[in-house]
């Protein structure tokens, strides 16, 4: 109970001054220092997520485990699963972060049946609650694990077999009430295993009728308890499915459009999986944006020459400026959060690794921040855009816009107005705007 | 008029006996050979695109125009422009297709102001109506170029200046007159220029919204004048821009249905762009159909190594197989069709490779036309998939399907009848059936 | 000893009126028919590799093993490796394959040290001798397992740690060996962690001259010890590592011209690499084969529309034939073969599905086969390709070919005979007469 | 003569402290400033190109040109191209670039035939010469277009007919001149029609054999007329042709060994090349200066979500930093460069974007170099590096680096110590240290 996991690592401190070498500090981040009028922590709400940090082995699909753990015995018992509890709470709280998110089987070993299963759960959700209490940590979203167990590998709530469906069911019921216990402020669904890999043998449409169906009883027990977290569907292209029917987040939107959802759910952007849907690294933040639907983001990268998903860590200013700028202008993320959803490089071996790295990007999200918030406050670029698009509150502009216009009408403006100025789209000078700041 | 222009090339017949070098022969597609009830030319509604075929020069981004036809000098004149109309319906003729397609200013040249290109356009569609009626070609459908012109470079309907707006809006009026004129069974929407080149300068809820507004005034003016051909979008990810807010077939249907236009549209597939958005061949076209929202088809390919649109003539027989199994099931595309939105290689300077290449692809659909119709009739497939979702007609599996079941009743089902069993995917058993048929 | 492991699963027998649904049977490989003078199992030397066959779990980045085969038990014993191997006898026996490929750490447990992982090799390998020779199924290739173990996570003969370089050096001593003694016909390096995973910390130069020491040392002891088996390298593009040194075929031979090892190697083609590294399917075996490079084929395939090494079972007849043409041109593959790098998909989880996408994807093959055979037997597209050339064995052509020529004296010939004519490269035509046969 | 361009652009002057709107000024680019010994713009060399920048129009596959510049009146006029010349000029001066570079025919128009094409060039040439010299601007580079006009679209040297590649020999004679005479400090060739467009037509070899003999024929005139600038080849991996030869630096290297023109040639990299090529922006920059190959940059940046050439102006500061310290670490590019093959987006219509463009790519590598300077004068980085392979300095590492050693001694050698040490690959913390410079 007082075992210390991380003999060798300090409370991580702050010290703008640190040198180049010096890679167990912040530089940028100074939770408490004001931005625009709130702290540092209540904008970047970091949070830890379990499964890479505490439950990565660096296998990957061609080599074994290379991240050993001293306090992980490797095997499946609840003893151990309290230990890893115990050294992750030691993390957060080393690291200074407020926030943590796991799946079920993560903190918990699956049983031999779902019995055994909620019964190994209920166990490790007491002693979280303890640490949460504890440490003042809070649940950023927990999320049940429908893709890993085998009964899962033709879909969950898509599975053409009704079985699976009522199994995927009945794990997500109890991971509600394991969400309402410990004060989840979200619960995530990542669909990883819904999709098909040919079309051959599927039936789309049944599929997603399923799917919906599934999402459905979900929002009505989630009412039945009281449970007030918001859900979100977290969108990915493909990986491990060829195909996975939460491509991106305009995929999602239309989903939950089809069916009537799309005020039960919002949406959690991963920005690596948007770039695997072939957009640019902020895009899918955007777009859940404009439609108002960003619930949180799992603020990782990839490797834009890579095929597959990296879940790195977040180290480029340029792409948590441009992340953090749309943060700023929706008033912040709340109550989702910046959830690591990175794990360290396999070869990352030693302890000290997950700290930098950890730190490393919440530095980056930090400067970030500061950057983004003085592109919003000087407002050049916001006047700058809203002056591209003022033809639309005046005259014919304003028409299109209310839809009191119409073709006929629009017909007559150009034969009497001719040919429309060439205007530039000046992106390079928008370039180099955000390279004064950045 | 009496011109001849492909004096060497006859009517293109029919002979399955033809040998390896005679390519300017159909060996399977026979048009009124009879198929599952209807027609090879019922189901396959083949149609040439003017634009490609009759506009195309063989200019990329690195090269000057290699393709030199007989008959256009190169200019814009009205006369130029009607020669080619006449080769382009010989060239129909000759090759035994009954519809076409075209951009407004594909077939008449843009005046110095709208009132001259509509004036011009009068003309040619004059002279497209008398050689419709003498050839018995019908026009699968219209569209307008609401990209090519420099004052569409910021968009159309989203452009940031209203003006342009209006410019688009006057456009369409008129090629939906000329559609209703020459009895356009569709009128197609591809937003090219739609989308954005960087976020930093875009409003994209703005632009959205506005081509939302833009497709409500459509709707009321082709009402309006009761042309009744099907409205139709036409998705694609990327290129010109770089992100295009039609992005696939999905996000498309977000879109309709975010903006309450989903009966009045539906889609416009084309297999090239379904690739480039990160999908395989047949995706959209099956996503499209599962939805109910499959209009027409440009039935075309890429190459998968390669990131741009390449055009190219359809040429495998699995992937026309797998588009014409969904068509056949879907009870065939009318009013759509299956436009080649194909361009002959530019290095492929000849006459004759303009005819080769058309007959090449028309085989090849006739081919997957004939092994999609085997695999439907005998039923060897759909049955396999029914039977892998047969647990859905029964038991659990039917109250979740009809919406009676609670996340309670499912746990309680698990926990009473435990872990499903392992059912295989048996994919390469499937990809085998499919190995039989083609 | 006499364990029968598929006791439901005859020998696979050739019919070729089986029906659609008849997928455990052959309906074109027919093992003794004779194609262009060699029957096909000469022409076709398929290879069962053992990793994924027999070592493959269905484990994923996001799941655990769904493939459980009842002879294994999961353990590390030796009795399980031996159960495993006379699983994988019968199974090569049951479906007529005559060769088979391994790492050395697929078929014995690595031990606690090299001491024993070398003696429960050697154990195996004794096995493997008897059933060789009690089946008749040679050893197409052997290879050692340089990725897998952690100690390999920076590399092997490129690490960072000399150390790391003398245990794969060891490792290798021993595999050679082992593939003597079992008559191995060829040798091949698969360097998955030969590259980086950031510039950053990575000195390129000295880790490939590294690597080119390492591979000296390989020449040197295959010679002493008389091993006569061709060594082969198998490029790869990425994944698991960022970037692998062995991108593809050209820079594999690029890498032995500076090194002057270009004799001493040839290439193991991988069509899954070659389209990782951004090319078509046939690319590498063609360049290969171009520059006298190509040794042995792993015959696989991917989804072009995935960013990660699928290996999947090839059934696309286009593929197969496009690869058996070039095999027909440089007068077949021996010592060289068509392994079969490919695992059944992690939801076919039967016992039957193993042989079914052995048996689909030796029908393709065979279907390739005698496609390619009659074009290559009826010449129509070689003579086509000959005449397109056939310029440079006259006049001017000629003296640029036998480099008796100058800048100036082409300057001369241009002066005099102007522009050359426009000659179209007729690719759907080419395209047309590839359909013709496939 | 006296004519002025840009009236209303001053030359552009240095101010670090000017505002966010501010585009028209450098903020770091001080051509004099000294960094690590040599001054900015000794560091730097930029180059702007003429193509792009006085050539491009804006046009896209689907897309008529935009860019209409005061001084170019669309003709194909020597008066015209001396306008543009002496625009350009005024742009170099301007700017404050040192060195341009040019296609042959981007200068002065082709004639109707060889004889008038050159005498046109003479006339530019000559113009250029007396420019040059009275800006004091040098010529970076000339090349020869030999893929724009029709009678290259099945390659120039690689061409089928052999009167093609007399006509691409003869163009490029004139080109050596040329370059001679307005001492050019390099001469590149970049073959965007070197390669195929299907396998199906194309001899591989033979094609491969031609362009070896064109380059011997190159080197062979270059002695003669005592040209000393360097040959450079510009690797791409694709666009316009399907596949082109040059792949990328490796494969470019595989085949100067091959045909052993290693020593006359070094590489062109430009990084959006390599991006498409599936590498990172540094890849092939960083393997050719491995391999003492890196001869010049064509310094550029694409976006990673778009499969085709962008060619944007570089703005990011991470990856100038990447390049600069490669650079810096083999002591400078000269007699290469930094050139500018970069567009303006075609939305970008202004002449200042001309400026604003380019202003914000040398502020960019400006930065880059300043950073990299810093992180390879403190060596934090470069220190850690030389430890992570120290192992090969001592002991049995060092008997492999001098090829004493032998796979039995290696296995000695593991026998005796066993197990390597794990060693963290690190990479989080080589990020972080980076972050902390840039």
């Amino acid at each position: 109970d007082e075992a210390v996991f991380f003999p060798d690592i300090p409370k991580i401190s702050f010290n703008s001054e640190a040198g180049a070498n010096e890679t167990l500090v912040f530089k940028t981040y100074n939770p408490k220092e004001v931005v625009l009028g709130k702290t540092m922590e209540e904008w970047l709400r970091f949070s830890v997520c379990f499964w890479h940090t505490f439950r990565g082995t660096g296998a990957d699909p061609f080599g074994f485990p290379t991240l050993h753990r001293p306090w992980d015995d490797g095997s499946d018992s609840i003893e151990n699963a309290k230990r890893r509890m115990r050294a992750a709470f030691e993390f957060f709280s080393k690291l200074g972060v407020k926030y943590w998110a796991f799946h079920d089987r993560d903190i918990a070993p699956e049983g031999s049946n779902l019995e055994v299963s909620n019964k190994n759960l209920d166990t490790l959700v007491e002693l979280a609650e303890q640490l949460q209490q504890k440490t003042g940590v809070h649940l950023l979203w927990a999320t049940c694990n429908l893709f890993a167990h085998p009964r899962y590998m033709n879909g969950a709530s898509t599975n053409p077999d009704a079985h699976v469906f009522a199994y995927a069911a009945a794990q997500v019921k109890k991971g509600l009430e394991v969400a309402l216990r410990l004060g989840a402020e979200n619960f995530v669904f990542w669909g990883g295993r819904e999709g098909y890999h040919t079309l051959l043998n599927t039936n789309i449409k049944k599929e997603l009728d399923n799917m919906a169906a599934f999402f459905r009883l979900v929002v009505a027990y989630k009412k039945k308890i009281g449970f007030n977290g918001t859900l979100l569907i977290e969108p990915k292209p493909k990986e491990p499915t060829k195909h996975q029917y939460d491509y991106d987040a305009m995929t999602v939107i239309a989903f939950l459009k089809t069916y009537g959802l799309e005020h039960e759910f919002k949406l959690n952007i991963e920005p690596n999986h948007t770039t695997l849907a072939g957009h640019c690294h902020e895009h899918d933040v955007a777009m859940a944006a404009a439609f108002g639907m960003l619930g949180s983001i799992d603020s990782n990268t990839g490797s834009p020459d890579l095929g597959w998903d990296t879940d790195q860590f977040p180290m480029d200013v340029k792409n948590t400026t441009a992340i953090m700028k749309i943060v700023i202008e929706q008033g912040g993320l709340q109550p989702g959060g910046l959830n690591f959803d990175c794990k360290v490089r396999r070869e990352s071996t030693e302890l000290a690794d997950m700290f930098i790295a950890h730190i490393g990007a919440m530095d980056a999200f930090a400067r970030g921040l500061k950057c983004a918030a003085r592109i919003v406050d000087e407002g050049v670029l916001s006047m700058q855009v809203l002056e591209r698009y003022s033809s639309y509150s005046i005259d014919i502009g304003a028409r299109v816009e209310s839809e009191e216009t119409s073709l006929e009408e629009l017909e007559k403006y150009v034969l009497k107005n001719g040919e429309p100025e060439r205007r530039s789209g000046r992106q390079e000078h928008f370039e180099s705007i955000i390279n004064h700041y950045v």
